[in-house]
């Protein structure tokens, strides 16, 4: 699903739209914690690590967790350091600091962080800790202002949609 | 996958060989929580009831867990109660109360339960609990020694194995 990860400019971070059945037709799945926004930096920091072994690859996560998310094996995710990767829900886009069409901000998406990476750099995405949950932030904003990142936005995740539609037309990749 | 989940007749359960990369091939999945063997029924009790939901096809299970197992939707699985279905970890095939291969008896087993269906039938298999762990179960037995169980199995899966074999050959299904 290489061409669904569109890596515009360095400047940016993959967004991808999910197609009805995709987990279903993808050549490799990934299973992620998943946290909600509202539950905020502890949601981030407390979601466990995983690895999967053995004969069924099983997934073992370091602790106890109840929510999971089956996504493909997008490029993004193959990189993410080990134990590192967590997908935030939050309820609506505008949660995302560029601009997008207003039918998109009012969809949820999945942002999935790696936790490993928590070094902010001026052309990076960085999930925050915000009152009362949390937030994607870009690097040249958190230099600015010395707020740490509790990981590196490495994909986000919209849900699927009907109709066909570029998903990146109208967003402002700066 | 239909063609891998052979049912001999009504007197036997399902048995699959993972492939590689079946996970991957396959049209759908799904994600069950995973206990051991040697967790004994309180393993299988204790498994959460999960349900997917949303936009993006999250899990939530009805309590944290560690241990999960993504597997292709094989007929058997779909139709599991809801909430019911649980992945035993054995860690070689001894358990089964069939015949098979010297070498099958070593390698591990994945039994696949309903937890809604612990209705003992003559034709059935069932989990149960043993001193130190658990144990699959001909109906039969159980109703002769009045033995409860745990839930029906549904599936046994074996390891992915490099060389082709006719995984039913030499078994004995009665």
């Amino acid at each position: 699903a290489e061409e669904a990860a569109d890596e515009v400019s360095k400047y940016s971070v993959p967004v991808v739209r999910m197609k009805y059945g995709e987990v279903a037709e993808a050549t490799s799945v990934v299973v992620l914690p998943v946290s909600e926004a509202g539950e905020g930096d502890e949601g981030v920091a407390t979601a466990p690590a995983c690895r999967t072994d053995g004969d069924f690859g099983v997934l073992t996560a370091d602790k106890a967790w109840r929510r999971w998310v089956v996504l493909p094996r997008w490029d993004p995710l193959a990189v993410i350091g080990e134990g590192g990767a967590v997908a935030v829900g939050f309820p609506d886009a505008r949660v995302l600091p560029w601009r997008t069409n207003r039918w998109e901000r009012e969809e949820p998406v999945l942002v999935v962080a790696d936790r490993t990476r928590k070094v902010v750099e001026e052309e990076g995405f960085y999930l925050v800790s915000r009152v009362g949950g949390m937030a994607v932030e870009r690097g040249s904003k958190l230099l600015e202002m010395d707020v740490e990142a509790l990981g590196t936005v490495v994909l986000v995740v919209r849900p699927p949609k009907d109709e066909f539609d570029d998903q990146l037309q109208d967003e402002d990749w700066d």
